[in-house]
This record gives C-alpha cells, structure tokens and sequence, in this order.
C-alpha cells in the first residue's frame, strides 16, 4: 500500500545550496523545524555518491518519521528503500518510472502548466509538484507558472498539489486561497544557517492562513 | 536465464566523438562491420533524452540479434528491457545493482586493478570491463592499467574479460596472449566515418591471432 504523506513543508535538497555540513544534517535541521517530506535531488553527484548520500538521508528520515523521495532516479529510489520518486519533464516518463518502482511507492511529477498537469493526472501521478513559480537561482533556466495557471491546475487536481520556485517568507503569502496541499522550499530552508527557525517560520506562515 | 554473450567486439557509445548523425545510426553500422555487443554510455544526457535514445537503440540491436547494456542507469535497462547494465567504481554498487536488474541480467563491472577485479569477481559480476589499458580522449583522469595488471586479472578471473581504453588497430596486437575474451572500442569504431568498416578491421585483427 502506498504511505500517506503530508504535503504541508515539502523540503527538496540542494548540495550546492546548504548551509551544513552535510545534506543528511541539512535534513535533519529541515525536520525538527517541520518539514513533513522530504525529497533528494541531485544534479551533479555520481551515481555512487547519489545512492551513498540517500542512504544516510534515509536514515534520518526513517528515524524522525518522514517520507524520503528521490529525484529522478527510480533506480537509486529502490535501492534505498526511499517512499518514493518524483520526476521532472526531464527525466524518466511516468510509465517507466511507475514499472520500475511497482504500484506501492510514490510518484509524483512535475508540471509547469495545464497541458503538463493533465497528462501527468491522466498516467496516474500520485501528487504534482508545480511552478516553478518565482524566479530562484536554483532553476535560473525554469519558465514561471503563474498563480492563474496554479489555480487553473487546482481547479481539475483532485490530488496534491505542491507549489515551487521562490517560496520563502515574502511569497507564502501569495498562495492563500489558492487550494495548494504544501509548499516546496529548497534555499529559504537549506541555505539558512538555522534551517530548523526557517522551517517552522514558513510553516507557521503557510498553516496560519490555510487553516483558517 | 542469463544471455548468452559474445563478447569479442564490445562497442560502448559516445555521442561527442561519433561521426554518424545518430547514436542508433552509429550503433547500426557499428553492428553490420561485427561488433557482437553494444553498450549505450551517455554521461551528459537527460534522463528522458538517455531513456528515449535507449529506446531507439533497443530497436537496432533487438532487430540485429546483438545483445544491450546500459551504462550505469539500472533503471533505464530495466525501463528499455536492455539485456543487462555495465557499472562503473563511481556508479551503484553491485549488490544495488542487481538487486533492481534482478537475477537475470547481465551485470559488469569496470575494473582498473586486481583488487577491484577480485571484488567484481566476489560480488558475482557477470564480466569485466578492465582498464583503462590506453590513454584515451574520452576518459583522460583515468589511471592506467597494466598488461601485466591485465594478466593477473586473467590468471584469477573465471568470467569472461574485455580490455578498454585506447584500443584500436595499432594497439589490438598487444594483447596477444593475454587472454582476454574481448576488445571495447569507443572511438576507433564510433568516430570513424566508415564505421562498419573499422569494426571488421578491429574484429578480423583481433580474431586472427586469437583463433590461432
């Protein structure tokens, strides 16, 4: 069966961004702040530093309780028993990915307008992540959705909807009404030197207007 | 059940180098010159780009009777249905590997001295990849491996062992007597205009001293 996961603070990792010493600290920090899944990306790492760096995040998310994703790589997401993969228009269609991880795990997709949202509803994804929707440094090359697209996707989504790009304490705000299950947050979190104050600043901000 | 592999011309792609407008076309013409197995190594591509280039391949070598392997994606071998999944000392363990690729597929192992061999060996490699025998353009940092570090691999190894790096027709001859069950050619055969015709030159010098 397939875990139930909590959407709400949805960190995705960046090595290149961190603030710690080490991404599975980064992870930890992230988690006692809040953060309710967790996703590895990636870009640059071999394949045996990917699966080396997932295993020792899967540890700690294991231990405090919080689903693991891995980024692209559906093969390194089974290697380590991870909850999940999640895929970006970049990387393995849905159809492999789903084969290759079975009908138990996760899989979720990223989708940048309507048209993506549909296809990716349509093969069967369990969540979306979608944006990017603010400028941000670690996707200089993303095209920005825009909030009349986020609202046009959570009009026909009947599954989780996790916005992405830019979310930090100034633009959180910006999501109120929009029906959104969770935040993703790379740098507002992993860059921070208190990542664990940063996590629970943006989750208190997002929980206090969405479940009023 | 495992393939059945010859393994006496082993082609490993590489699309910088490769004179043919396409990697299938590349493979293709590679096939009809000889060369009795294909590796597909993309170290630049997309995930979605190496699965579809995979796929295109898979069709060419599936048509000629040639049996495939991956460069270290065990998730896109599995994804394309590739006979098995050739990993590098940077890429998934063993045990990781062929734990997703299952019993089987064919798994190799890169290995550059004794003690990577023996562990290859160990671990249940199906063949190795030893190397790199020769300076080559396209794997410069790579230390280089011996005709008598090759030798003693030989001497140990009870699995079938093919020789990379450098290899073309100035350089086949010198591994007369090693034993060695076959040669891995990038671009000796890749970026050569004729192809087909470099393939049958390095299998017709490779075969005649071997059978002799």
């Amino acid at each position: 069966m397939k875990p139930k996961i909590d959407y709400t603070l949805y960190l995705v990792t960046d090595r290149e961004l961190m603030a710690a010493a080490s991404i599975d600290e980064c992870v930890e920090q992230a988690i006692m702040g809040g953060c309710t899944v967790v996703q590895l990306r990636e870009k640059t790492a071999s394949s045996r530093e990917f699966y080396e760096t997932a295993l020792r995040v899967r540890e700690v998310t294991a231990h405090l309780g919080v689903p693991l994703f891995i980024n692209d790589r559906a093969d390194i997401a089974l290697a380590v028993g991870a909850d999940g993969v999640h895929i970006g228009q970049g990387d393995l269609p849905y159809e492999a990915a789903r084969r290759i991880v079975g009908p138990n795990k996760i899989v979720g997709v990223s989708a940048s307008n309507l048209a993506e949202a549909l296809e990716a509803i349509e093969q069967g994804a369990d969540y979306l992540g979608v944006g990017a929707m603010f400028a941000t440094g670690t996707k200089t090359d993303a095209a920005l959705t825009s909030m009349d697209e986020l609202r046009k996707i959570r009009e026909k989504a009947n599954l989780p909807i996790v916005a992405i790009g830019g979310i930090n304490k100034e633009t959180v705000p910006l999501f109120r009404g929009t029906g959104i299950d969770g935040i993703a947050v790379v740098s507002a979190i992993v860059s921070q030197k208190d990542a664990t104050g940063a996590a629970r600043e943006l989750k208190s901000l997002f929980c206090g207007w969405r479940d009023s």
